[in-house]
């Protein structure tokens, strides 16, 4: 993981993906004692930044491999992503979605012409028909935060957000797989400038914080919060840059993701999923640790279903 | 109201005020088979376009008028604006608010300083409280819409709107005291290359549909709409800007207000409040009109309350 793969990622996904803006508020800058940078890739394409990785993915795939397809499991917005990628790529999309998956993001998948697969709401249940489905059709297998291609993509936000602001003292995503964190920490060590990496997480699924300070991959026993996309684990490949390059994880209740997201919403008049509000609240969490400091926040997603607000 | 008038006031207010974004969304373009630009004026100081003719008249203020503040009336954006130009340029400012402004609205002047009287949820309370307190303070009231320095104020978001897409055939705002349509009409007049402007007006309050038609200024005997920023009536001096800059009015259904408002929601991840929708669903519902059409839209606030959204 070079600098040049990530110089390289950017350049080949830059025609197909959106160079989202970078937005300020005075009101919360006040509340927050801090300087905050939000990277909002709530306006990628598909409300997420998660359709910067799945499109280098997809554009990294062999002439072989190309006319078969991808397939995924994901409870969300890597779903959308890979389908409209794939669908702007010309490439078929399988997508392997539990059923207690968000029905706008149900939605967004079926607009974006991925082939839709209901499953069982487990890990288990996601992986063996995701595991049925490339053994059919020869589709390969997309992991929605584990594949190195995809965390290089998830990291291009944090390269467009320190290309603006290079002098950013914090960064700060949330963690659910660790595909953002993980291209972000990449990002920070390669374009930052003494830029430290913190984590957000709820403590209803805080398996990221323990297996940061266990040193193995720890997963979670329930997984009651209302960040839905932060419910996935680590994996191979984002728990050791993980370790490497991310200097802390915050942890934050379910009340604190709630108020960060309504102060987004209010102050900014933009629309954040609830997993976008944990890096906020993790920065709310601990005034003084970020008091005057330039922080930047990555904005995830805005993929919400409105007739389901926690306000 | 020559275009020289219209400059200077862009020139004297643009220290004060965010030149905000133009956005446009793939997905509302396939939806309304046209090319839409919209003004996003939710990210305006305070929420909405208002803060641009409040600054503006306040700077206009004389040197006997400024110690003894300014007064108005308003249901809402006009006094939160009011009250943060009137922070910013170290003048009080007396907001007289109907019992039913929404809540969130209430808040924000409180949060801007301003002094908040508040009436019964009538024009002629709002008026009497009003016309008291200038005459007690020797405050100066300021129109929310009538005023020409607020209309000239309103009219800049056209002008930057205009200088970022100068070929737009058609510009749409919506019609509440017509000081937008009005500000935004001579704009189009002085800086529009043949661009038509349409206002869009709840059947609900249709009064400046039926002024446009009778010729002279109506008022509504209900304002049973979602839409609480477009409630109030025409002006004299707003009502002849009107009829002889803006070519139509374009009525919509509550039923529609809401679908416009919620797919600029979901599609576009922005908080519009449903006054701002109105422009949308206006074009929404005349498809053949703006068929292929280069549409600007202004997005007039963002100011919702987040406890008592219709979907």
């Amino acid at each position: 993981m070079d600098k040049q793969k990530l110089i390289d990622t950017h350049k080949r996904i830059a025609p197909y993906i959106h160079r989202t803006p970078v937005m300020t508020s005075r009101l919360i800058n006040q509340e927050a004692g801090a300087e905050l940078y939000f990277k909002c890739e709530n306006f990628q394409g598909m409300g997420a930044y998660k359709l910067r990785g799945a499109t280098n993915a997809i554009l990294q795939l062999s002439d072989a491999q190309r006319p078969k397809g991808v397939v995924t499991h994901s409870s969300g917005n890597f779903a959308q992503a890979l389908s409209l990628a794939a669908q702007r790529l010309g490439v078929d999309a399988h997508i392997v979605m539990p059923s207690s998956a968000p029905k706008v993001k149900v939605e967004g998948v079926k607009t974006y012409g991925g082939k839709i697969y209901i499953c069982d709401p487990t890990l288990e249940a996601r992986e063996a028909e995701a595991d049925r489905i490339a053994k059919e059709t020869g589709a390969t297998f997309m992991h929605p935060s584990n594949d190195l291609e995809v965390i290089l993509g998830q990291g291009t936000a944090a390269i467009e957000l320190l290309q603006d602001h290079p002098d950013l003292e914090f960064l700060v995503t949330p963690i659910g797989g660790g595909g953002l964190i993980a291209g972000s920490a990449l990002a920070a060590h390669y374009f930052g400038n003494n830029c430290q990496v913190i984590g957000g997480e709820p403590f209803e699924v805080d398996d990221a914080y323990r297996s940061f300070h266990s040193g193995k991959i720890e997963s979670n026993e329930t997984t009651n919060t209302i960040a839905d996309g932060l419910k996935t684990i680590l994996g191979s490949n984002t728990f050791p840059i993980i370790q490497k390059y991310v200097q802390d994880i915050i942890r934050v209740t379910e009340e604190e993701i709630v108020a960060a997201m309504k102060l987004i919403w209010e102050r900014m008049k933009i629309i954040v999923e609830p997993s976008s509000a944990v890096a906020l609240a993790a920065v709310l969490r601990e005034p003084l640790r970020f008091r005057k400091k330039k922080v930047g926040i990555v904005i995830s997603g805005g993929n919400v279903d409105l007739g389901n607000l926690p306000f």
